[in-house]
């Protein structure tokens, strides 16, 4: 590979069949985000932004860790110094964050989204900042400005089932935003039976749902009910996110029984606890099935390793991790408790520990069955692997031991609307494997081979895997 | 490195010091296959076949993995749908499996066997059917001609300690084939104590061991006489198959009251289970290095996630994966036991998660003594782990933390007769690794060295590690 | 990457900025080694070396478990084998040894220590063995001419708390050598209440801090006394050798209970033994807090996995292994209890198993905060990870996930004056890779960028982390 510009037009593409690949084709295929955590309120609103530091620092932990690496006081992070005060120490952090996707993401976003293609780094920091926010005050620099020039077509949010989901409703009714913005079913707080704030929740619950939980089949009625809701709403998907897939062996109103003895205040024992979401968890994957939703499980994240931090500022700050002994046979035992009866949903397996990829990999294969191209899937690098090496490593891994060619690709998972340039950074490090394999003759160099692969992995499986209303490209 | 057309004659090979060692040295060393599942009977009968259909898609799990990953309905991968669309199926199947071993197999298998360069894909389906008919009509293209015209010298089967091995018995009264055909001793069954067929077995090993076995003495005498037979007709090798391998300490004759409660009908407890097992591997190993013969432990296997299709279809349909919690400290105590009192038979670790790479190559350094080079070797990259990135792994991992130079190399545990091509793909990443290290200053470019290195993994280290009756080359 | 001569000077540097970084500045920067098993007594002593022999073999246990591998007789390796022999089993070995770090470390130490720039094998023993046989005898040759030749500012050794100290007390009065030799406390003994000789411990270390030890109170005293000892000398480093990070909650007094349980010779429980070994070591941890003391966790290692060779040779031989089951939560609130009342001490993180990498990676970032640059640091790639693999991996997860810029770099943990080269190995790695990153445009090509951050990860970073008293380069 020959010398290339920093981060130019060809970044990250190291043959001519990668660089055609992606020019020719992933850069104009349109952008489906099905799963990420932007806020409806802010789209339905159409938020702006005032500099580039509240855009970038207000809500994005992974800044935030490694401006924490870089022995920046907190003030200068979640505290309330000065935003450019803030944005020079992230400047001056970046600067340390070589080989990280920080990097790349941060510049791909100066470049795309306010044209700046030089280095961010504590010499240019006021010039960036200056730059931005002239930049900033241009009509087309609102959530929805910045998803229409990103070329996107809808995106899935992700929201618990006691939301009312009025910001959703909003958007669906103003006709002038042509995006899909979908809800997604996220569940986490209706089987985390072992939190003190359950039992609140389940009011929470019911009054979303408009009737009093009472016993287990309220809970139940109540979770179908805004189902419906989602469902009416465009809903395809839910999310689960675990430490571990749970399994236990239970009899038939062993739930009901701990939901009711929950309710009472009694004590729940951890054998308990895993009887309970092994219940509720099958209960849902069933019901997913039923819908025609896609199910995807997030697990091997410890969360809230730091007390300290987590008194002072809660959750979602930085302080989760990885979880290295995710029991994959319960995993593989739930999957097949639902693959028996013939009521396994789509589903779509994320550990956050790369060392699980060979074996997820292997287990997706025990499920798989006729009725949709990748049933089962390995779902894309996620969070702590979303860089250039976990991406390749989940790429090669899933090409090894599944089709390449059936995966649903990318998601950004991310809060800020700037992130759609994850996709590119995808599509980059994916069009260069491909172009890889194709031009040292370990698959054919077959333009209309690759291109279709190119697209449907962008774009065409999603669109076909979720049921979405989109037209392939 | 240049570009390369497709799978031509330096697939894979991406230095001139590879190349040079794959075409004038390894392309023409003979082919040993230490472990496969290929059936003796088919051998001794010289098995012919029907159609391309029939030799790829009757029995090959992996294939029918990748189907079901395509959506294809069961009915065209085991089902009785006809064989050509079944071969359709497949073609449509393999066209998504970019950057997967089976692309490459099949590929090398059309081009060695049938002469066909193309590609394999939904529009060259049916030629290629028909080229193979054809091709499959000739004399050659039988189990035994295949075996010649791939230039194999020895294989070992693998076989039931019950097994009469009277096909066996055929082929070695054949005097007009000179490929040595040896039973592999793979007493999974004897071990197994926890199956409900387990009682049911011990009077099938009862009667090929021609005495009834009424106590765990009488077990171990069949098991005894049985290893005598399969030694007697060349037997080199055992292998055991398991979820890991068991460690439990345990008294004298807990094992044999254990045999005779179950014996008895009675319930066996997971701790006498781990027990019993702990407690006829330890025997067994014994028993081996009386024999001089090599201990396979395959490992880190979960056998049949899916009931639903094991109920249907039965086992070694596609249905199992890889175990993620293996305890490595468990093996640890199991050799140990063996090599403290100087009875450790020369031993290969396999896992299937190649997670364990770096901890396998590490313990093995634990237990290597004077007697044999690499007495404990780390097994070929196996099974979900047998493709380039997997095989560069392996043996990246085992030159870091080993002797790469004493590896005993490939094995297919295939159970085609095409599939001696898996030796060609593997020699293909083992010369073009070594030839990136020469060419690179990492090791020198003597070719005296490289050439003797080749032929030791590709051939040489396997004749003398297990003493076959071969001559080295 | 253009074809390269055996190890020149270019050895593992592929482009032109990794040969510039390299050449023009990682070159020249001195080395600080702040974490190895040398012999403070050696250095006192200036020792002298025989011959090769002696200076490889006679405590290189990395290297006798290669001769092992290569089936070489015990008396080659540890036992009373002539030294010219034993050398020259261990030139048969390393032809073997391909793709293997002792490879490229002896052939880095003959190039650099004794001027031989060929290869060493089967045909060169003897020759090799002569040429340093007479360069042993040279005035420079000796311990301490070794470490200036080889630009050494500081090493820390590794040193019991019940250590007399006395050879660095000797060091320290000898003004005639500059290089720094610092103490560094390794209470693994003081920990051990497993152990049957942990009473026994107690006499010699209530010895060494002159007080009897009959209580718990009494032995943290005596901890104190002699940590305020290697304070004098100079200490800024702890270290510990552990299979994992225990933790186990515990009341206020129970580890001073089950100390004097063990002091009365009663049996212990493994959970007193987990409680006792957590309080120890959170008072350690909070004792290094307080003295600035870095606190280096190893863990991930099995000891002494074959039981006849410990009986026969003892520890440190060449038994030990690499654990697959880190408890990463265990390890979570360890830390998290330091953390939660500000107690927490800048801490290194090594585990063993490289799958560990992106675990720790991810860990270490919820326990990052202000006071220094990347407080928390995910060790060097270390013993088994030693290799190029290996460093490329930990750097590549390190910067997926962290910030390479404040990465404190290399140690050697070895026990050879030889082995100053793996800085070398080290270095040419690094200044690999982030030539490779800059070259193709996935970081600033910018010189004074470039330059900063070699000098910072080869030394800078290591000098202000620890606060030794040095000047950055």
């Amino acid at each position: 590979m020959e010398k290339s510009e920093f981060m130019d037009e060809d970044f990250l593409l190291a043959t001519e069949t990668a660089r055609e690949l992606y020019h020719n084709c992933a850069e104009h295929v349109p952008i489906l985000d099905y799963h990420c955590h932007i806020s409806p309120r802010e789209i339905a609103e159409d938020q702006r932004f005032e500099n580039i530091a509240r855009i970038w620092l207000s809500g994005d932990h992974y800044k935030w860790r490694q401006m924490r690496s870089n022995g920046v006081n907190e003030a200068y992070i979640t505290g309330d110094a000065p935003d450019f005060e803030k944005f020079c120490q992230w400047a001056q952090t970046l600067e340390k964050a070589i080989g990280n996707p920080l990097y790349h993401w941060s510049h791909l976003e100066l470049q795309r989204y306010f044209g700046y293609h030089g280095t961010l780094g504590t010499e240019t920091a006021r010039k960036v900042w200056e730059l931005c926010r002239k930049r900033l005050l241009q009509e087309d620099m609102s959530a929805r400005g910045i998803m229409k020039a990103s070329n996107v077509t809808l995106v899935c949010t992700t929201d618990d089932p006691a939301d009312d989901l009025y910001w959703h409703e909003k958007i669906r009714q103003d006709e002038s935003f042509q995006i899909q913005v979908l809800p997604a079913f996220r569940p986490d707080r209706a089987i985390a039976i072992e939190l003190p704030d359950f039992v609140a929740y389940m009011q929470q619950l019911g009054q979303a749902a408009e009737l009093k939980i009472t016993d287990f089949a309220d809970f139940l009625d109540a979770l179908h009910k805004r189902m419906d809701v989602f469902q009416e709403l465009g809903c395809k998907a839910s999310d689960h996110g675990l430490l571990y897939v749970p399994w236990m062996e239970q009899d038939d109103d062993e739930a009901a029984k701990i939901f009711a003895a929950k309710l009472r205040g009694e004590v729940i024992s951890q054998e308990e606890v895993l009887k309970f979401k092994t219940a509720v968890l099958l209960w849902l994957g069933r019901e997913y099935e039923k819908r025609d939703w896609v199910m995807q499980l997030h697990f091997g994240v410890t969360r809230n390793n730091n007390s300290r931090m987590f008194h002072k500022i809660g959750p979602d700050t930085g302080f989760d991790g990885i979880y290295n002994q995710v029991p994959i046979t319960q995993l593989s035992k739930f999957l097949n408790a639902l693959c028996q009866d013939e009521n396994l949903p789509k589903t779509i397996l994320y550990s956050l520990n790369p060392g699980d990829n060979a074996a997820l990999a292997a287990l997706m294969g025990c499920f798989q069955e006729a009725g949709a191209l990748g049933k089962i899937q390995q779902g894309s690098a996620w969070w702590f692997n979303d860089h250039k090496h976990g991406m390749e490593e989940q790429l090669t891994t899933l090409a090894s031991l599944g089709l390449l060619g059936n995966f649903v690709g990318m998601l950004t998972d991310s809060r800020s609307f700037l992130s759609y340039t994850r996709h590119e950074y995808f599509r980059r490090i994916f069009c260069n494997l491909v172009g890889d394999w194709a031009e040292h003759g370990e698959y054919p160099s077959d333009w209309n081979l690759l291109e279709q692969l190119v697209k449907d992995v962008c774009y065409n499986n999603a669109v076909r895997y979720f049921g979405f209303a989109l037209e392939c490209v």
